[in-house]
């Protein structure tokens, strides 16, 4: 019997790749007939670049940019196995985890990381992109990363305008002379899940920004400041990124790669899986084993599990779902093409307890082996 | 598919004709083309007498009798389906539950009850008795038993001694002219997986006293006077009651059956599975479904999943094993014959909440039906 393992990761206790091993080991412990092959996968997130490197042979670039409060960070970046498609999470330059919750403040944090980091892979020989957007710390539209990628953002008075969500408001003039070619001919493809807006109720500062540090009024403000910002794009390059779903993503980044670097924002899931080339993987395979964190019927639909139960699928593949916490599982589950679920815990246990990683190795091992045995058993 | 289902009680949550409705509701939820039969299990203790009167088709009779204090309590037995044969839990007449923590003192209660039981079923035209040990709040040496059964003991004034372990140490003389035929012509197997013998350090008060409310001084108290009375029965009717394993069992209940009544004390899983003919029922069955509250390797070897393995093993039939918690589980499972075991809650959970018996209820129908997809996909 062929079997796939393709977990996405179990966040904050294994990685993709941890977890998979955990799993071919207890199928391996069930029985030495079993063909197992491993897939590393992500949803666009945490994990993006580790797992389609892994999956393509790729590297990993380690480099230093600066971070979202202008002091550098070291960042590390993709290069898929062809040698020219970099993969970037842009929060690896201007993501939460870098800032102390004190430094939080979308007013400040920019995003200039992110545009130094496409440089630097271009400077490598990428032409393609592949961007995860989860996590960042800021709201300033993308503008830091356009501004390192050359574009000028001009003040009414004509001066340079500064980084930070704060400065969006004083944006009155746009020049790209000083983009070059090599910017101009990549192209990027973009992970985002999300559809909101860049400004208003269900914008970028509304939803997002409270969690980045912003107070009430600052929302407001960085509300204002996108909107305006947005205007400006409208009125000197007759781009409306207001209509475009996903724009306040990632603070505006979103459309920033959508209005100025011609990104096609794509279901994380689904960019992934076509990338480490899910569906030719697939022949030949007789089980798919896959899972996460917690699954949770509806709400799990955009993730990494059931857009591989939806290829599998395809080609009449039987999927099996391994997770910490099945509880919130139903039967939709089911019609989404998980032939079965189980959960990994041996028993009542906390879930801090449940979330260690030597805890997670163990129950993943064991319940693969279950059910490496119940297959064998027929 | 022909599967048998034959859980054990999850004690505290589900009895096990609950929890194999609940299995097999799962199993028929995932392919109705499933043919599922159910069986309920109990290993001699709690449950005992429900398990083999569904089994056999039989019937409960609910009688009053004495308690253990003295005060008349309803107590329930079993007439199994031959109608000859009853099923006693000696807990019903004189259980640890029918007392408050106050209570409780073995020097004071009695196993009287017991034997009106006894009498009560043979009233009805049992001869033949299964007895589960289990729970007993007595430490008499079963005299309490034995002199409802119309044995009598005396002490050195020639007075018949009251009720109660206190008693045990003024007994000098024991007449058995009282004991009816039919009493003398019953057959008794008794349920008792523990070897302890009537006294001394491993003896039943030291033991068992302290959690039916002895304390220090009363243990020894209680183990002088097993041990009189060990001593009277050796020099007057040539029975060495302390060379019996089991004697200790239920206050020394173990060593009245095992030499007054010419009990044979034994394993309780493998009575009730007998009792139950499970050998027979296995007949055409492709996988047996079993489990406990919790599996937990070596020390589960007693148990009814492990017996109903073996059984299953020596016909070449599959067995999974559902618990609560297998959180201990290890390797020496599958060597004692059960070929994959999962635990049933869903996710971290506390103890408490994993118990309601909704939640085992749900958690056994969805593992189960994950378990029927699984074999359905093969």
């Amino acid at each position: 019997m062929n079997i796939l393992i393709a977990m996405d990761s179990l966040k904050g206790s294994l990685s993709s790749i941890e977890a998979n091993r955990a799993i071919a080991e207890g199928f391996l412990q069930a029985s030495s007939e079993f063909d197992v092959q491993t897939m590393p996968i992500a949803d666009g997130g945490e994990g993006t670049v580790e797992a389609l490197v892994l999956a393509s042979n790729g590297r990993f670039v380690d480099t230093v940019v600066t971070g979202p409060l202008g002091k550098a960070v070291k960042a590390r970046y993709g290069i898929l196995g062809d040698g020219t498609t970099a993969v970037i999470e842009i929060a690896e330059a201007c993501g939460l985890p870098l800032l102390t919750k004190e430094e939080r403040n979308p007013l400040l944090t920019t995003s200039y990381g992110v545009g130094e980091l496409i440089l630097a892979a271009i400077e490598k020989g990428c032409r393609d992109f592949i961007i995860g957007l989860g996590g960042s710390a800021t709201n300033d539209a993308g503008v830091g990363m356009l501004q390192a990628l050359g574009y000028q953002f001009f003040t009414k008075e004509g001066a340079l305008v500064g980084l930070g969500g704060a400065e969006l408001k004083n944006i009155v003039t746009i020049d790209m002379h000083a983009v070059s070619d090599q910017v101009r001919n990549s192209r990027f493809r973009v992970a985002c899940d999300v559809n909101n807006p860049l400004y208003g109720q269900n914008g970028a500062a509304y939803i997002y920004g409270p969690q980045k540090g912003a107070t009430v009024e600052i929302v407001k403000d960085l509300d204002e400041g996108l909107r305006c910002f947005g205007d400006v794009v409208l009125d000197q390059l007759g781009m409306d990124l207001q209509k475009i779903p996903g724009a306040g993503a990632a603070g505006g980044l979103g459309g920033a790669f959508a209005g100025f670097l011609q990104a096609e924002l794509e279901s994380g899931v689904g960019l992934i899986l076509e990338l480490a080339c899910l569906e030719e993987v697939l022949h030949g395979v007789d089980l798919v084993i896959t899972g996460e964190g917690k699954l949770d019927g509806q709400t799990s639909m955009g993730k990494a599990p059931a857009g591989i139960a939806r290829l599998a699928g395809k080609y009449g593949i039987s999927v099996i779902a391994l997770a910490g916490d099945v509880s919130e599982g139903n039967s939709s589950l089911h019609d989404s093409g998980i032939t079965a679920y189980f959960s990994i815990v041996g028993g009542p246990v906390d879930l801090e307890e449940a979330m260690k990683p030597e805890h997670t190795r163990l129950n993943l091992r064991r319940t693969a082996e279950q059910i490496g045995r119940v297959l064998r058993m027929t």
